[in-house]
């Protein structure tokens, strides 16, 4: 795909999301409708699965070939990766949502024939919007961001899942220790545009395709590692243990998880 | 103390808080001179110094008489809190301050014989200032802040010591598993102000005067439970493990510390 054409999909993809934002801060005026989805700890309100709604919408009309992996499930089946796949987190870090009303994020990405190309992490309430791609470079809102420093583990502050370090998964008790600290923001777009901006050196959890679709292509865009907790390619069509992180980071994590995946 | 002079002490505060918030962004444009205290994860910069040395000169010169307790060192030696006592702490949160440039807090409390009248928390880089008292209410700049709802442990998000829940001091493990989830912010300062936003029900973690001197006047201000981990009354002079919570979430999670003190 040319750059013309990318920065055409780049600026429709934009006003999509100031629609979805408005669209969000609105109906948070209202009183939200929270149902459990696999456990209570696992929410999904009404705004989500409309805002859901709106952004495939806007896909629909925009490239109507396309296959689309939506969280709520109002997208795709998709069993092949061919073609233009767009995948829709319509909030990501819904606890927060509903917890917070901040801290929170809409996450668009479009891969093509399984590359990522652009991608899309906007925090709503903060209004940061951390996009692009491997083509046009990586922005927080105006601003093109540089490849974050490649700051070892000891270094750098770290991001793990909550339960997975009560249950010393993975050795992840150590891997906190020997970092410089341990942080909790519990949204995995918000996490990862952290790391964008240099802010901790890893974060690692069980994601699911959504929550890293437009990470993946931002994270690797600036320089940043992107695999399965024992280092392995992502299937972007499959839920897996994940770590964003600086090369280093990752390099020095790989050893501390050893032998326990 | 009559409310005249609340507010002129509070107008006077604000401005050595700008001043020092100008000072501390100006410095962060020059490299920082890091050194450990206690251990590699205890840090002080050139800059908790210099602001230190700059607050500390701003009381002097407004109320000589009183008793300064200064993170840093360059305040008084205090055995007694009668008159006057301010409590400051130049940067919370200096390992975010080194390590992210975000996410710290100038703080800084004013005592008489011994009750808070006035506390500060500034987050520095969001220029978002929360300051009040009990006299006053409680503002996040310039919007006056209602009081939290009394939501329960299960029903909240809970900020808790990482080092703490992770060898499971106090029962921690289970206090996080029971509420809607964990969060680690890394900043005593930022802490609180989520809880004075009613984001989070309950922070616990091992503080210092200066960490919590100013949180205390403004979580009790707006009906936040203050105290030790075991429910008891906090010495403002002493370092402790510290509970701040809506009553609810203190009474639910009391029991699950249980005999663990």
């Amino acid at each position: 795909m040319n750059v013309t054409e990318l920065h055409r999909i780049d600026r429709t993809v934009k006003q999509w999301l100031q629609t979805s934002r408005n669209f969000i801060l609105a109906k948070m005026n209202e009183n939200l409708n929270v149902a459990e989805k696999s456990s209570r700890k696992d929410l999904v309100t009404n705004v989500d699965k409309e805002n859901e709604k709106l952004l495939i919408s806007k896909i629909r009309t925009f490239a109507p070939d396309s296959q689309i992996l939506g969280e709520e499930g109002f997208g795709d089946q998709i069993r092949q990766t061919k073609g233009w796949v767009w995948v829709v987190d319509p909030i990501d870090g819904t606890m927060n949502f509903v917890k917070q009303r901040d801290h929170f994020a809409i996450m668009i990405a479009l891969y093509v024939d399984g590359q990522g190309v652009l991608g899309y992490i906007y925090d709503v309430i903060n209004d940061q919007l951390f996009s692009g791609g491997p083509e046009i470079g990586v922005f927080q809102n105006d601003e093109r961001l540089a490849a974050p420093k490649n700051i070892g583990l000891r270094d750098g502050l770290v991001s793990l899942s909550g339960p997975m370090v009560i249950h010393d998964r993975f050795n992840f008790q150590k891997v906190a220790e020997t970092s410089s600290g341990l942080r909790i923001y519990g949204s995995a777009g918000i996490e990862i545009t952290h790391l964008l901006k240099g802010e901790i050196v890893a974060y690692v959890s069980y994601l699911k395709p959504w929550d890293f679709g437009a990470g993946k292509i931002l994270a690797e865009s600036l320089g940043l590692a992107v695999s399965t907790v024992d280092g392995q390619a992502l299937d972007m069509l499959s839920s897996d243990f994940v770590m964003v992180a600086t090369v280093q980071a990752q390099q020095d994590i790989l050893p501390i998880i050893g032998s326990n995946v």
